[in-house]
């Protein structure tokens, strides 16, 4: 169901145009005369008219605009799948009732690094082992990630502390690196509308981690999730992790509301960024806590065992005995919302 | 201090007149020229240079920008005072260990509907009532307040339940009025930069709630403090309630990271407003949790024993019972954070 | 015209609740059941349903959203008066074909000052003296204006030079002084939505310069003249002057298209004032020229004598030869575009 | 040159830890005591400082923050190089006293339609032909391109108006079709930011139109930029087309203040695309309009023989018959600010 309204001065011809182009396309119109305007109520299945054919339609001599009624994601939609989705990774599970947290440093440095991080995070209760090999990032003078080198490491992490891997994609060229050793895929914000690198892991059956865009709507991150689950792969993880806005004592506004918004509009587990969303170190803790209560799935966090020497994003990550205190912390705030962690 | 970037081709002339100027307002200037820049750093009292005689400096012949070092608002600042702020209204104290919950009807609509709302929120733990009887609203043919009778039937429903009242400002010359029948002054959003309501409110040895503009930054909020406070008045409660993003599937986007910042920045109190955060009142209870697990001091939430038939703000408003159970869930996540409700 | 869309699972008794009260409100509802939603099309004069009520609708048991079609505004819109609408100060018209400039510094600082920049301002071809008496500063320790002396000073430049005066008003108590020296009464950014304020000169038959809010949308920049018009005082100028955005080289981000849109949305005058809206001196006269090219029916721009001596605004003011180059280049573009100046 | 400022309880062991590692690079430390703040100059090439190293210094013991003086970017800049860079693609020349008009359909739909709009905005004087073959859009269910065949209709149009083609790349795959049949790779808003992308158009010498990301700071357009110039690429075309604000009757909000900003930081051509800006097609002409009178080298049109049928963008395109007036007013308003088109 659509709705197309008509300009003050739309003319009965105008009408008979829409009506009729309405009809080939296999629509009923229900025409409602106002005081002052009237309104076309497009009947049939409209989630089938495309953003394109609306635009279109908002061409057309003597429309007004259009308030389209069908969200335009449908496999992504509660609509759709009411039940929670469970994602499964080995012997752990994202969208139950526990909460999973994945931590590590922002990129893979080296191997003594990454495993003492690794093995520091594990023993405070992480489930996951984060960290980029390939690494976007806004200067092409910064540290660029160590590349398939930085996957060897991650796998050989995995390897002695259980955890699996969460890693990002940047380019569909490296999907086969990427699937050798990564558990979960993650696509970064800045790609979350690069179209191609969405299709390309929809080929797969491997858990993609969708960061929201900086500027990206939540209905936005919903289609780049449709783009995913449209070639398959039903397996996506949701991550608020920050818009741009106008303050600037963070490095971005953590969005919290959309975690209870898309858990309403879309079955899919939704998790948070904190250290992204607030960029200083020790800005995490309270806002890790309140993604919690806001009912986020899990969590990823920034830890190094030495902030000042990380080769990227230092200011904010957490020290290994921050980051203990705080996962004490987060069960006590995940108790009381009856989750664990 | 402050530091003062000459442009690349600043001449001599340029930095010994600026030099000059510095000297006879009595600061030195310490000169560090780089590679690439000539740098000037400011020492002494910076925080004297007020925001005109700083932009001045940047209209200087040679000046390529300035950055400031001190913070602009000091009496609202935590370097000035360490300690947190706590305030009294009779027996209830903001600020504490004790989170403190206001909760009533957007407008004051009449004696019946506000009382039996008082009764319910007072039984289910609110310390506070709130209602608006001078309503800011973006349409002036919407519902203006009932002024002054609304003050009066306020002053009632305390009587009658022993909840303090909270209600909002607009205007200089109503002063009197609100003095007379209010526990606590609500700027509003659209207010926070209503110097001379600002003003007025800080000559008063009464609390002011101060909620953040829309496109305020954090900093313009602690400004807006500063100003009631250079009038002498120190007890003023800071409220996230929302900031204008570019997301619209709720009414405002709410910075909960703005309550860590605050509490960091400033020793004053800070409370958030779920209700007018998110707009819609399924997503207020998630978002209430969240504002306690990031450390605020207290809740404004919208309540109305018939949201359908409100005179204002109804989508946002929670009925009776869900308040209830929502407050029940707060005492959980209050006391996960150490706090109690 | 309105349109409330239904949530997938309202059941029939949601739907005759509805129809029940639109009825009992004097409308005629329009059902169409789609294949996946039912939309009530709501008939009647919608334009007399407040916000409030319609934020009341959407409170209801069923209610998915509610799609308004009538603007909000009526005494201000297009619809209501075709006709461009020619605001009259003296000789002077704005609105028509003659495009009208205002310059002068941000505030009045003493009557040596204002006359020199009032003569230089008159003959390089400006047509209004600009300048604040009474100033809202971000800070309460900046220059806040010299208050009725300033006024003074301003009647006196007119006195001499010709030129009617603009200045701004901030708080309704001021309102008699404000009307005695001045031709256009400036309603500020940071006071678009002060409602008591816009009541205040509504009442008067005197011009109103009403400037949009830093994260004011355009609708709700045209609400705020609705405000003024609704009580009696049909004399407002529009005007844009940057709006708040994360980008942080200017000042503000100028929103150049408001000015088609407001012209075709309302009969109203538009003017830009880009010395606001980008804060910057050098970035002025750019952005003047292209103002003009999008149709702008005047400009108000920051002149000083010396801005690194400004009390207020020095780094985005011109030097009077700048203003007089600028007026020569305005004077090219405006016949470009079938105006003159 | 840059600043790091120490906490106010910054220790003297702090200091020393921060000097001795600013040495240790190669710095030399001026060190500022004010009566607040210790601040320390940075003196020597910090440029090479990166941004992963200036974070670093931001997550050590004792500092409150770094302003950095140096602009990260540096072969875009245009203290690197003041001259104007002139890009020639055949005859025409892109930064230079012409204006050049790209024209064309957002999509390639058929040749037929293609050539009809090809000689359409030749005749009425545009430069370049636009359309894409390769299509981002927002939702997977969306036509998404002709892809290699768009691209051979592309070229034959090119082959009978004589006009160079302009196309957007979407995947570093599809370099070598692309390089094949274009004249000037577009890469557009949503993948400014993709980095392997730009990194790709980098190394072959073939003009690049960057579009500026709908929530990029001009800064990170020019680092954008810088991308594709460090791998020797510096046919680089800086492209304005509307940033993501709260504002919604329009598309986007086109920032014009952009093309003055863009054009004193860089020495780069600027172009605007007005039609994705404001989205809306009678608002295409007074933006393009402005856009020449702010300074713009060019301009992108979105032009469609029968926009209710396009494929896509069909609101906001103009017909020939407004395209040629459009193109006759801008020649106006070009000669206005002393330029021709």
């Amino acid at each position: 169901m659509d709705i197309i309204v008509l300009q003050r001065n739309a003319t009965a011809k105008d009408l008979r145009h829409i009506v009729k182009k309405l009809e080939k396309r296999g629509f009923k119109a229900n025409i409602s005369k106002g005081t002052e305007r009237t309104v076309i109520g497009v009947i049939g299945d409209t989630s089938k008219i495309t953003e394109d054919e609306s635009n279109a339609f908002g061409a057309m001599q003597g429309v007004e605009n259009i308030h389209r009624i069908t969200q335009p994601f449908r496999l992504a939609s509660r609509d759709f799948k009411p039940s929670d989705t469970l994602i499964r990774v080995g012997k752990t599970v994202i969208g139950g009732k526990k909460i999973q947290v994945m931590a590590g440093p922002c990129a893979v440095e080296n191997m003594q690094t990454l495993m003492n991080i690794g093995r520091e995070v594990k023993k405070a209760g992480a489930s996951f082992i984060r960290g980029g090999a390939f690494k976007p990032r806004t200067s092409p003078y910064s540290f660029q990630g160590l590349g398939e080198e930085g996957m060897k490491i991650l796998a050989e992490v995995r390897e002695k502390t259980g955890l699996p891997v969460v890693t990002e994609i940047m380019d569909p060229r490296d999907i086969d690196v990427i699937l050798k050793y990564s558990d979960v895929i993650q696509i970064g914000a800045r790609n979350m509308q690069n179209f191609r690198l969405l299709q390309e892991v929809g080929e797969y059956d491997k858990p993609v981690l969708l960061k929201r865009g900086l500027s990206a709507t939540i209905k936005e991150l919903l289609m780049a999730a449709e783009y995913i689950m449209s070639r398959g792969n039903n397996k996506v993880i949701l991550c608020e992790r920050g818009i741009r806005t106008f303050e600037t004592t963070t490095r971005n506004t953590l969005d919290l509301s959309a975690v209870p918004v898309l858990k309403k509009l879309s079955h899919l587990p939704v998790i948070v960024d904190p250290s992204h969303g607030v960029g200083i170190w020790d800005l995490v803790a309270p806002m890790a806590k309140a993604a919690i209560a806001a009912g986020a799935d899990g969590l990823m966090i920034e830890v190094h065992t030495n902030p000042e020497e990380a080769l990227s994003d230092g200011e904010q990550s957490l020290k290994p005995a921050n980051f203990k205190t705080l996962m004490k912390e987060l069960r006590l705030v995940a108790k009381a919302v009856g989750r664990t962690i």
